[in-house]
Parts: C-alpha cells; structure tokens; sequence
C-alpha cells in the first residue's frame, strides 16, 4: 500500500501587498497553501486616501482575494482574524476558533495606527488603515461642512470648517491636499449660508519637514505646492491633547489650541498585535513600533519555518557594496519581502540555503492634490526628481499600472478623468449622520 | 422705508423621488425652499438591490442633494432628521434641535419595513430600503459563503448555503434571482471545499403568485424564469417565525422549518413615523400601513398648506372615465405626485383652484436575472407585454435611463456590460466579518 505523502502546507496570514505577492510566488509549487485575510479584499492601500475623500469608492481599490487566486489550485482562501500563533504546536487559531495547522508560515498582517500611548485619540482622531477607516474619515468630512451649514453660530461654524490633518508623510500630505481640492472646487457653489472655499486645512508636523523619506527639495516643493492648494502647513509642531473640539499643539513658539471638529491621524503606525505573539513564542526582538526583527533572509532567529514580511517585519537589506540598510514601510517593499519569503520557503523544502532579501528602491512618489505630486526616481537610467503637473500625471499612471485588475484600472482612469475635467468627486455618500460628539475637556 | 416681504418659505421632507421632483418643479418659482434629508444623498431605490447583490457601488446609484440643486439657487439643503412636525405653529423640529418654519409643507419621508408586527425580525432578517440596508444585506451573503467554506459539518454548512428571501414583490425577486447568479457564476471556481453553485435559493411568497402587481400570465413567465435560474419558488407560504438559524413557514401542506443563515425581508413596508406625526396633529386618517390619506390634491383635509407624496400618501388617482383609483407605491408614482403637489402650492399662492392627482401608469418592469425579466407596459401605441432577453435589455435601458446623472448612467452601463461578459460581480467588499449569531430558538 502506498503512503499518501501531504504535500507541504505553507500558511499566509494577511493578503496585504506581503501576503498577496508571496501567495502569487508560489502558484506553481508542489505546495497547499491557506492564504487568511480578516477582510474578504486585497486593499490598494496607496489609494485609500482617494475613498477616504469621497474620489473613489470602495470596490475601486479592492479586490475580492478568492476572486484574484481563484486560477490557482494550490491556494485555498479562508476569511478569518488569526488571534493566537501556537509556535510549538505549529498551528493558529482563528477568532472562530478554527485551528489552521502549518509546516511553513508566512506572517503579513501588517501595521495599525499608533497614537504615541494616546490610545484615547483613536476616537477622535481617526486613522486610514482600512476601508472602514475610510469610510468614517470621508463622513466626518462631509457632515463637517453640512453641520457648518445649519449652525449660524460663528464660532463653532468655523470649528466645523476647521480640518486638521495630523502628520507630514504621504498620507498626510494627500489627505490635506484633497481636503482643499473639496473645499475649494468639488463643493463650490453647493452651500448657501457658508463658503466651503474659507475652511482652514491645516497639515501638523512633528519634524523639520514633511515627507521625510524624500531629499530636502522635493519636500521643499511639497510645502509649497500645498501652501498654493491652501493648505496651512506647521512643521516643528507636535500634538500634546485632542478633544472633541479641536486639540492643543506646542508649536516652537509655545503651546496654542486649535478649534477643529474635524481631525485626521496620520501621524504613527504601530505593528500588528501578532508581533507580540510572536516575540512571545519566539523570542524574537519586537522594535519600538512592535515589528518584528527577522534574520536577513526574513525568518526568524530558530525558527526557519516562520517569515514575516511587510510592514509588521523590521527587516534590513543587504546587497554587495553597503552596508545593510533598514528597509522601509512601503507598498513595494512588502511585495519584494513576499517574493523573497516564497522563494526562501522553496529553497529550503529543497534543501538549498536561502537568500538574504534585498530592497531595490525604485524611489518615492507622493500626490500633493490637483496638478501636484513630488516624484524621486531611481532607475538604471539615472535618479530623477521632478514635481508639479507632470509629477502628478506620473503618479496618476503609476498607481494605475500598479492596480490589480484591469477593470479596476479602467474605472480609476475613468473616475478621475472626469473628476478632473468637472472638478467633482463622485463617492460623496454619508449614511450616518449622527455627528461625533465633543468630548468632555480634560 | 419699504418693508421686505419675505418670500413664501416651502420645506420639502425626503429626497427620494417625490421630494426630488417636488423639489425640481419649483425651480422658477419666487420662493424659498428648504429640502431637508437625513442621508447626503438622493438614492435610485430600483437599483439598491444591485448593490445589496455586490453588483454595483454606492455612489452609482446615490446623488448627493446638494450636488443635484448647486444650480437652483431657491433651494437651500439641509441634512438633518425631521422628528416633529408642529402643525399648529407651522414648523418642524429637526433631531439636532433646528428648527424650521414653513408656509407650505410637502412631506416626502417614504417608507421602511414593516414586519407584520415582529419588529423582532428585524434584525435577523434584514429589509432593503437605504444603502445601509444594501451593505448588510450584501455582507451577509457574502459572509455565508465564506463561512460554508470553513465549517466541516455539513448541516451547519447546508445552513449557510440555504439562502431565504421572504416576499414575492419585485424587490424579493430580483433579490432571489441574482442570488441564484452570484451562486451559480460570480463565486464559480473560487472555493474549495464548497461548490457554491449548490446553494439553494428559496423565495417564499404569502400570496398565490409573485409580482402580484403584474398580469397573471406575467407572474406566471417570472417563476418559470426563476426555477430556470435555479430559484425554488414557494407560494402559498407564510413565515410564522425566524430565528438566527432558520424560519418556520406554513404551507398548503403544513407548518414545516428551514435551516437557513441568511435570510432576506422583502414583504412589507410601512409608512415613515412621521406620518403618525402628521394624524396627530391635522386628524388625518392612516391607512393600516400607516400611509396618510390625502384629499384629491394631495394636501390634507382642513390643512392645504400641508401636501403628503410618495410612499408616505395613501393618495387616489382621479380622471375622467373611471372611478378614484388607488395610487401604487411605486417610483414613477412619487415623482407625479411631486410635481403635482408642488404646481399645487403655486396654483395656490397665485389663487387659482388646485388639481387634482392624476397618475399615469406606463406599466411595470422587473428583472429576475441575467437574461430574464418581465415588462408590462402601457403607452399611447397600446399594451405590450414581453418576458425573456428582450424584456431585460429593455429594463437595463429604462434604469439606465431613468438614473440621475450622465456620469452614473455611464457607470453603470460600463459596470454592467463587464459583468455581463464577465459574469462578475464587482463590489463584492466585506469589511466587518463578525457573523450575526444564531439567536436562542424560542
């Protein structure tokens, strides 16, 4: 009688940008692979920031993950949130308390917000990680304008038309590009009792200067985009307090509070609660965000059979000719981390020794708004910086060709095609209206 | 020192289609209009199944109000709740506590569900009626699928891929229909461990027929079509009681239960709360679906400053040739009675005598699925009825038609040929996967 040897079973915990190109890795391995994702889509996240203003809406930039692997044989799809990593047994447990066992494991769950140990912020400051995230930010967005509408009192009219966005990096800085495009183009002409164009947009900095991963100039040029878009940019400005009024601020001239009723979080993330998990049945070192340290080939330290990949990894690159450099918390780095972590699991299944990962960093490219984007570019062919109008029409193609699925491709150039040409942004929908009260003051 | 004569103040409540057109009709008019509604947006109501079925995204089918009368400059909108309407001092009192006088009033507030008097239902079985609805009417089916992927035991999983929609009217069967063509196409090859196309789909009627607003030969084409696409139709069948886990339903043959985790509501409606509001204070008669009885003109008796329109009015139709004709609940009803109500109020600030309703009734359409639909229509070339491809294209046509705004009509016209070619659904988007949990059987 013949014994039925089970082919290897590989587990993937996330179907982030890690977890999506990892799976994909292995399409043609003599492997069974679960892929486990708490949402049913693979999230575009460069893109959120457009759901989140109402640009575009949800099932734009997100792809039913069974529907993207159904082709491939070796991949079943499972909807569940991983809760416990029992590294000696070799298994995880779900929420539903489904136990999934693994030879190899792949983690890619990911980072959340972080709030600096303000954990009581979350609330009132909402942060763009997930859909849901976008959806609240995009309705406190538009109830802010419709409640400044009816309020005829002047004081708390202009708190409502006072957003404040929270963080220099991209996230940031697109947030408060969009936020004035609204105010000052999608919602002209809609209101009668207030200008939409007069709401203050302010972008608040800890450091010297925003979008810190790029070269001085291009950072210099985004603040000036920015400021021509209307926005208020305050670098050297750190946030000490936020209630559900506005928030106290100690700039370099002292301490000041902002009235908003409209705050953005885009200042921190935090690693996925699984790297703690993971430290625990490891022993693994969690940096100060909570990501995880992984040897140079993305595994961890005596345990081959578990990688982490992505923004939940604290991964370095090595390559001939420098030093091993921190890899960043960037969409194209998790992919190559995934492909990395893939191609390690199948050369140890055969017996070879595996690959360090190398970050090849194709540059950086940021959206300002309307006309406006910052590219730092790194090619064989040389490095290029470039912004305004031209940078923008880069970042525009870039993210569609980066987009998974050519429907997805054609409704995005087709959503902001005409959203450019009429100025309007067509996901504006609320269907929530009950405002977030203001918090008690401290 | 001339004084100013304020204009006459007309608030309209709703904007779905009679508060829209209500509100469209009065463009030139030298008043001042207040449109109050408690989303953003004004929704395309026949096409919220399509959402609800992953079909199409929100804002294809939701106008923001203040987009759609950016160019009326005698419309001022709000977005607040109407929770009561002071007759007596001639104005409303809004949630947030604005309050708003009128000279005239058109009240436009539609319908919800009605249970039969088991508002318990309500949450196990939800109804289609605002995009809220539509999001989790779509999660749960889309849940129960992944759910039947990761249960082993085969009644649970047989549970979850029994799908029930209670009510025979064209909501339950297009909701019915497209289930059948998510089981049968869309999910086609993504699963593993279940074949979806196994799902059973099952539509339970009260009544001897379906489409009880259609010719009877017409009803009869609907359930041929319907078993054709794999729906197992039952009429004759009351639900006497639903649980987390199934409902129990009495037959010609008997009381008998099904197993059964997603289970839709599609068979009542009943009248806003505000139409309660309206009988207290004018002594207005309501119908047993709480819908307000209206004079021929649509205002109420002893208050002609007051007009009701849409779902919330039990309003007669009157011509010459026949007797008073009940007005049905439908879309093209809510928009004549809108712009009648509002010629009325104009008819009545110039002194003339106002009109009384007539509705024009063009015929029905609804759709069962991909390929079938069933027309009934009316027009001065005479009475046509069609079922089949051709009656679906011509559904297809008319909602595209008749949707607001050329940019939604494209939408959905793209969305629509891809998924046809494609046999794919697009908005398939789950952000919360918490299961709604079976309830204690009674």
């Amino acid at each position: 009688m013949q014994s039925t040897i089970q082919r290897p079973r590989i587990v993937i915990v996330g179907c982030g940008f890690g977890g999506l190109e990892a799976t994909r890795a292995l399409r043609h391995a003599a492997v069974d692979i679960t892929l486990l994702e708490r949402t049913n889509h693979h999230l575009f996240q460069p893109l959120l920031y457009q759901v989140a203003t109402a640009g575009l809406s949800a099932p734009a930039i997100a792809a039913p993950v069974r529907h993207l692997f159904r082709k491939q044989p070796n991949v079943t799809t499972l909807l569940g949130e991983v809760v416990t990593i029992e590294v000696a047994a070799r298994q995880l447990l779900l929420a539903d308390g489904l136990a999934i066992g693994y030879d190899h494991l792949i983690v890619a769950a990911g980072a959340t917000h972080s709030y600096f140990g303000h954990d009581e912020w979350a609330p009132l400051a909402p942060g763009l990680k997930t859909l849901d995230d976008a959806f609240e930010i995009r309705r406190r967005i538009l109830l802010a304008f419709e409640e400044a509408e009816k309020d005829s009192d002047p004081a708390r009219r202009d708190a409502w038309l006072t957003f404040t966005v929270i963080g220099g990096g991209p996230t940031g800085v697109e947030m408060a590009g969009t936020l004035a495009e609204i105010a000052r183009h999608t919602l002209s002409g809609e209101f009668r009792r207030i200008d939409p164009a007069s709401a203050k947009i302010l972008l608040i900095e800890g450091s010297a200067r925003v979008l810190q991963a790029m070269p001085q100039d291009l950072s210099q040029r985004a603040i000036e985009q920015l400021t021509k878009l209307g926005v208020e940019v305050r670098v050297d400005s750190r946030v000490t307090a936020i209630d559900g009024d506005g928030l106290e601020v100690q700039g370099a001239s002292g301490s000041y509070r902002i009235a908003s009723r409209c705050v953005i979080w885009a200042a921190g993330v935090a690693a996925s609660p699984l790297g703690a998990q993971l430290a625990r049945g490891t022993g693994a070192p969690l940096d100060r965000a909570g990501r995880v340290q992984v040897e140079p080939d993305l595994s961890l330290a005596g345990h081959p059979e578990i990688s982490v990949v992505g923004d939940l990894a604290a991964a370095m690159s090595h390559a001939d000719g420098h030093d091993p450099r921190p890899v960043p918390g960037v969409s194209p780095a998790a992919k190559q981390m995934g492909r990395t972590a893939a191609a390690n699991i199948l050369r140890r299944l055969a017996g070879q020794p595996t690959l360090k990962f190398r970050y090849r960093d194709y540059g950086n490219l940021a959206t300002i708004g309307r006309n406006a984007a910052v590219v730092d570019l790194v090619s064989p062919l040389g490095h290029f910086k470039f912004s305004g109008y031209f940078a923008w029409l880069f970042w525009l193609f870039a993210h569609i060709y980066f987009l998974i699925g050519f429907r997805n491709r054609l409704v995005v150039l087709m959503d902001w095609a005409s959203a450019y040409w009429s100025k309007q942004r067509y996901a504006r929908v609320v269907t929530d209206i009950e405002v977030p009260a203001p918090a008690p003051r401290p």
